[in-house]
């Protein structure tokens, strides 16, 4: 098989590896703007030659990946379409409404557009560039197809096949469907991450505190908050109809709340938190465990290398942990752990392990987590 | 020197910890609701004597600390005031406001006003109840402090003292400020989290989605949705009209993004995203680190334990981790840690540290996390 590649950062050249790992007698040829990257992933072999141009890569490949940034995808998807032959051109990038608009209402051919399936995975937590790319990122991820009525069969489903030898599990979804879900889930968490840090920011400079203190709940939420700014305006700009309905609706759920204050509704306000905690134990067993999730609380006193302890106990044990967060007292020197781990009976051998190691650890109820968290 | 404690689950039982470790021939009287708690206060050695009521704890103490939820602060610490002498009484509640409107304007004497100082201690992160209670979460911590202008100066430094030698940093601040500067950095952040977490259970339930995929930023975003409604009901509710307008200031900042995505302004939303990163810069360093904090990526392959080797590598090397937080790729087996530490050289370390484990690691700058995060 031929796989083209035009943008061998670390999603390109992580299928490059993917591929070279998992499908037999594959040939792999990648271009990039940056003759750095490309150079790199031909010494890592995650490319098998380098190409001048990107229509270059994609002429007599089976499939081509188009693994540059949203902005650029409308122009690189164009020149690997335009090198011919049947090859089916995919791409990457975290939104796609706008990217097929674009390839629609173009010049570009009924045939063509018939080649091109929009496409999502989702990994890529690791840092940027070739250089961190592995065979492996894919392994058990969703990757998001979104074929359209005049999609060709035959190519979509050889690059469906394609996915799922790399490791991920290719999943078709409506390309609206997508971006709204997207809004939903990524692009909302890190709009308000921006909009949250930059309010606590000027709020604790008006105050003139000397040393603010924010809390875990502050750190969590503004975690992503300022990620890439040139890659999420980008994606900001390419989904901006979706992110303004969510953000629409978001508004509307901070007014409810906001109602419950007003009238002072005790009961509602109460109901509304419980809901919030079945909404986001439900998310969580759906996404990360495929089970029911527990919550722990290791109280560690002053210690170095406790999570180191906690972790290497539970791993040697088979636990399974899906979140972890740390709560450092203001010293830094102890706290407490937070511990996702999945299945009920992780969560009572993770109290056993890590009773052992002489930490008192509990399984959190809904009433037991102190307030000043 | 003799201390009341009313109330002793984890923060007052802790007060007790760090009175008997820190302070020379204390003894505490303790009294708790929960009889089981008591007992158990007095096991630990947490308290030194069981008190049958509130006003009986806080008689012929030096200092009455009343560690009890929000809502029934007024009447504990009205209790422990009319137990008179010259005691001074404080508490260890989320919000100030409503507690000492409640006093101002009570039946309660001006000389007993004089006597009660409102507290707040940053801490607490732990579960709850009394087992899990710790002489050393103090131990660095901000511990607000808010004296009125009736506030008796004798008794104030008798508390600032006190509280200081606990291991705590107390910190004056006024009452509203306080509550104002909470309500942005903590009830804000929990109040978001309740609402976003809602909002995609019903979006990927509407779209029907077999398998929603959160990612990791909405996981951080919602990590405390839903934290024990009983308590944080009771803190929205003491603390309403701050939240209220922390919660309108915060619509008018999404609202400025809409505005940016809705004039399809890139420059704009690019700087907006930039000063987002700077802000959260900011308070890191402020807040966590006392100095520059770097973010570092590590890629890690399918390999058990890595948390445990790399926290354990950085630990001994005492390389300072502020911050964590694990993207596991959707096999559980891999992904990617992100790590805060502070100091720039202790960055250097720590890529040179997890490089010698063979993993590679990247100092983030602006540019170099990958937009699937």
């Amino acid at each position: 098989m031929n796989i083209g590649l035009i943008g061998v950062g670390l999603i390109g050249g992580s299928v490059g590896h993917a591929a070279h790992e998992r499908i037999d007698s594959v040939h792999v040829r990648g271009f990039d703007l940056s003759q750095a990257a490309l150079e790199t992933a031909l010494e890592l072999g995650a490319v098998d030659e380098a190409c001048a141009t990107a229509a270059e890569a994609a002429e007599g490949a089976d499939i081509c990946f188009v693994c540059c940034p949203v902005r650029s995808l409308p122009g690189a998807v164009r020149e690997a379409l335009a090198a011919g032959g049947d090859c089916v051109v995919t791409d990457v990038g975290s939104t796609k409404g706008a990217l097929l608009a674009g390839l629609r209402s173009d010049d570009v051919s009924d045939a063509d557009v018939s080649r091109f399936v929009g496409g999502h995975p989702l990994a890529g937590a690791e840092a940027a560039g070739v250089e961190n790319a592995r065979g492996d990122i894919f392994a058990g991820a969703i990757w998001y197809l979104t074929p359209i009525e005049r999609t060709s069969g035959v190519l979509y489903e050889r690059l469906y096949r394609t996915i799922s030898s790399l490791g991920a599990r290719p999943t078709a979804i409506d390309p609206d469907t997508h971006d709204r879900v997207m809004a939903t889930v990524s692009h909302l968490p890190h709009a308000i991450a921006n909009v949250l840090v930059g309010q606590a920011a000027s709020a604790l400079l008006e105050e003139r505190q000397r040393l603010p203190a924010t809390g875990p709940s502050f750190r969590d939420a503004t975690r992503v908050a300022g990620t890439n700014p040139a890659v999420w305006r980008d994606i900001f700009l390419t989904n901006r109809e979706a992110i303004a309905a969510e953000l629409e609706t978001y508004v509307r759920g901070l007014e409810e709340m906001l109602g419950y204050l007003r009238s002072d509704d005790a009961g509602a306000l109460e109901r509304w938190i419980e809901e919030a905690r079945a909404n986001r134990q439900r998310l969580l067993e759906l996404e990360l465990a495929g089970g029911p999730v527990s919550e722990l609380r290791v109280s560690v006193p002053n210690k170095p290398g406790i999570v180191a302890q906690v972790a290497l106990a539970l791993g040697e044990a088979g636990v399974n942990i899906v979140d972890m967060a740390l709560y450092p007292a203001a010293d830094m020197q102890s706290g407490a752990i937070a511990l996702w781990v999945s299945g009920e009976r992780s969560a009572e051998r993770a109290v056993e392990l890590i009773g052992k190691l002489g930490y008192p650890t509990t399984v959190v109820a809904d009433e037991s987590v102190g307030e000043s968290v």
